[in-house]
């Protein structure tokens, strides 16, 4: 989905598809938000709330469940490319920030646990959510952790998947269940990364 | 809740409100997994469908938020205290492989996902479900990280709390977002706990 900066003078040419396509989605992850299951979501109902036609709808989205993987894949947007000659350590902390923003928003976290609940019932839905939304991520982190490896910053035999994982898992672990009245500190990113540094850096007098 | 394994003589007494108890736990579950809301939920629904009468309900829970979250923790049983003498790393993956065996049952994951996502809007459920099952599980791992540390086992600075958070994540992140069709390896709690005691054990000429 392309999106147009609030204030800024639009290119010439599809700006009402752009401005529709926006309420679509948005209309989407709204029901989706209310509790309206991906089984009983229907074109009328999100037409209807982004005052668009069906057709309009059809137009880009030949089905239900292609609908509702862009919706959910715009919650989740690309994580920026680190800077040229940027760390190891300042590109997962990038990272890290992306995935606490994103699930520091409670209405984002309820519409993916409620999709994601969803997904069970609709493997292929999930399916393609991993793929749009979940696998560039994968390799963005898979790619840095590999130059890590190749500059020497991190130990040879480190698995890129399993970094990962303890990567994104410890942030959303504090996200879910950290103390209600404990909110995450601002340099949470900055100790996750670091606390599994500790563990991915070459470990001294081995190669 | 107590329950009476099948084919062993009931104890005498209670043994009819046992049964009750438990029909009343399963009926709020299956309904909260057909993705009825905590506001939408009745005790007539939960009554009509594990079969008791709305005053057996009342008898054991003054309300539907006290139902709903004994129904989320009977979900997530305690877990098992390390064996006496077991290292940190064999309590640690017992721990894991509790979380894997949980998570990995869709039933348990789709209601633990619908409740969660209801619990953004029912703060109080979310707390007293943290209380209730989350809280011990966090005490009892507290308790093996901080014999490791006093076995020397694990380093002295280590951070209870970022070290759960790494193992509980890392699991869970394994478990929602790992490829459908590569599933979980027998020995993945293990691999877990070795990643993550390369960042934990203390290190290499230091104390």
């Amino acid at each position: 989905m392309q999106q147009t900066a609030e204030g800024v003078a639009r290119p010439a040419g599809r700006p009402r598809s752009e401005k529709a396509e926006k309420a679509i989605i948005d209309a989407t992850l709204d029901l989706i938000g209310e509790g309206i299951g991906v089984a009983e979501l229907s074109i009328e109902a999100i037409a209807a709330r982004a005052g668009v036609g069906k057709t309009t709808i059809y137009r880009r989205w030949s089905n239900k469940e292609d609908l509702v993987v862009d919706a959910m894949a715009s919650l989740k947007p690309p994580i920026p490319l680190p800077e040229q000659g940027a760390s190891v350590r300042d590109a997962l902390v990038t990272y890290l920030r992306v995935i606490r923003d994103e699930s520091s928003q409670v209405r984002t976290r309820c519409i993916m646990n409620i999709a994601m609940s969803d997904a069970e019932r609709h493997p292929r839905l999930a399916e393609r959510f991993r793929e749009i939304a979940v696998e560039p991520r994968r390799r963005a982190v898979a790619a840095v952790i590999q130059r890590g490896i190749e500059t020497g910053e991190l130990r040879p035999d480190l698995d890129a998947e399993m970094a990962m994982a303890i990567l994104s898992g410890t942030m959303m672990w504090h996200m879910k269940w950290a103390h209600q009245d404990r909110q995450p500190s601002d340099d949470l990113a900055e100790r996750i990364v670091d606390e599994a540094l500790k563990g991915f850096r070459p470990r001294p007098g081995e190669d």
